[in-house]
């Protein structure tokens, strides 16, 4: 186990109707509030309604950034910064999934500096040395923005999705009431999950030794959601699936797992290039690239990673060959994604063929190796990348 | 899953050499600090004065209170908060296990009031809104002090054990350094494993429903401590088994596992008597308790429960009867502590007779009901005592 530091101090609420806290946590920040959403969802379900009488009941003043959209733009960002320095907002407050909370995070971050927020993530990587606290009341379990320091924008002047992870960042507090997932369509509650599975995998895929009591947290945390994604997408309203699903996307990024290992990510950078020149949803790029990226990783080396996931969370107990153990354990992840969450197994099935498949590795690489389970340079990730065509 | 608040913001230094990060963090918080520890064992082992140079470093101004005892008195606290009103400390940093931690956190909260510290837990209850902020040093893994805002004070007076909860006694950082723990005796760290083990079973015991991924979260935690005792009182020195046992304790007790039970503790009251009228060891006294405590409320509507604990945690796999699994897994429970552990299993081994305990009982349940995983009142209470006899 190597040095780490852990420390979380967002204060999260969790479970039905602790959104009902608001109107007292809000006003412990301020009195202008920028209220930050996405596609009008939440207008449909009633949530926005709710939110704005909490609102109300704190006398507070409100300030609204509409539309933000998923793999979030720079541009949304810019105009919510904008809206913070012309009326000098104390607070922001987020309803919506990992887009809307990340936009928010860099929107909160750029109230109070004076360059354009894209300089947090191009070369010049401006410092964030603070930022407006944020609220976040979370409507998809997903990409566990809600409890972490980081954030992904994307900007397709440039194609670009790049990330930042800074301690200012992270949400003050947090409302996560399962039943606002309920109306979570099948497709994104999939979506969410693999994006969950891969957060914990991006970690668990590592040669570090004497993480018994990490690695095994992380084995439950992939049983929790591989065991209730499928009652959440037969079940939409079935709370305990949603309440499990929710708190374990939390905690699949939040930090706690990570124990001190310094490993790079390799499947997210890879999905980031995808999102960047595509525009697919994040979680579904990563479900198509994770089978093949273990493929690509197993060998001897790696080769009891594989084991310890195939037994301890798809319990695979009726091989003994360790190759045909591990392969089992990829097979079983793959029908995961592919039958039970019904999503499309192949690049081609998104319309993406392999004339970007180049630059795409080059880029998620920049050019370099990403130093992640196993080393990845460019043509490594070109390998995997035409393996999910 | 019952609706909860997590908010855990206690900064987490974890590793060996993290102590060298004490000199900044202590300056955050002020420059008079109180140094607290127990019975000087930390002058044996080097550590005070490696503590000391991080203060001067610091150039912080030092006072200090010692002999801090197991089963930590209102005397020491008192003596702490006489020491902070006199030289206007700012803040204390507490180095030792559960009982330094403890004391220190009511020193931090005395010495912002002008009544003695034990109204704080006699019929007073006098409010905790503030304390000094406190920065710990761990040096035993136990009793969770480090990352919990709980703390368990002594009154030989009276004969009480009492425990107090309440936010502002939260640490604002503690460092946790597994090699520290080294030097603990294979009996501490025997009764410190019972501790943690039962600070889990004290929540993992209960009749709440749909808490999957807590549930096997706890599973986890009581199967990293019975995995890493028998190596850590095989070799002392085993940083691995150390660090997993420091960090599962920190887990077992800082409310994660709780996700909203509101159920009270049962072993623990009942303990906490033990020590008031005998001053014997916690966890000796939580370890002899624990097994006849299970076999006391093992019935048909609790059943389930057991096996769960005899088949995920103690993997009992070779038997078909739900009553011989749970049996099975108690008495796996049992051997861990009194063979693996080597703790004596009878009350009579400490000395401890029949002839308090009606009046034990009586003050465990406060002459009234424990509303725990079964509801337990005085007779009850005196049953499970006069098994363990």
């Amino acid at each position: 186990m190597n040095n780490f530091i852990y420390h979380i101090p967002t204060k999260v609420y969790f479970g039905e109707n602790q959104i009902t806290n608001i109107s007292t946590e809000i006003t412990n920040y301020g009195k202008r509030v920028l209220l930050t959403y996405g596609g009008g969802s939440i207008k449909k379900t009633g949530l926005y309604d709710k939110i704005i009488a909490q609102l109300k009941k704190a006398n507070v003043e409100i300030f609204e950034l509409a539309n933000i959209a998923p793999n979030p733009r720079i541009d949304s960002v810019r105009e919510g910064v904008k809206i913070c320095k012309e009326h000098n907002v104390d607070v922001v407050l987020a309803v919506g999934g990992g887009s809307t909370i990340d936009a928010s995070k860099f929107i909160a971050a750029g109230a109070l500096v004076d360059h354009d927020p894209w300089d947090f993530f191009n070369s010049k990587q401006e410092p964030i040395t603070k930022a407006l606290p944020l609220l976040t009341v979370l409507t998809i379990a997903a990409t566990g923005s809600e409890m972490d320091a980081g954030g992904v924008i994307s900007n397709f002047e440039t194609n670009e999705k790049l990330c930042r992870i800074e301690k200012p960042l992270l949400p003050k507090v947090s409302f996560l009431d399962p039943t606002i997932t309920y109306s979570v369509s099948p497709y994104q509650t999939a979506c969410g999950s693999a994006d969950i599975l891969s957060h914990i995998m991006e970690v668990y895929f590592n040669m570090s030794k004497g993480m018994y009591m990490l690695d095994s947290f992380m084995e439950i945390l992939m049983k929790t959601i591989i065991k209730y994604t499928p009652i959440a997408l037969k079940d939409p309203t079935n709370y305990e699936a949603r309440a499990n699903i929710m708190w374990a996307s939390s905690w699949a990024i939040n930090g706690f797992i990570d124990g001190g290992r310094a490993q790079e990510w390799s499947c997210h950078p890879i999905e980031h290039e995808l999102s960047a020149f595509y525009d697919i949803t994040h979680g579904h790029g990563l479900a198509i690239i994770t089978p093949r990226f273990l493929e690509y990783c197993l060998d001897e080396s790696t080769l009891p990673k594989y084991v310890d996931f195939a037994k301890n969370v798809f319990m695979v107990d009726n091989l003994t060959d360790p190759k045909e153990i591990a392969n089992e354990g990829i097979k079983r992840l793959s029908d995961f994604f592919f039958k039970t969450c019904a999503l499309k197994s192949q690049l081609s099935d998104l319309n993406i063929d392999d004339s970007k498949i180049a630059i795409m590795a080059k880029k998620a690489c920049q050019n370099n190796v990403i130093h992640g389970f196993k080393p990845l340079n460019a043509t490594a990730i070109e390998r995997i990348l035409t393996m999910c065509l």
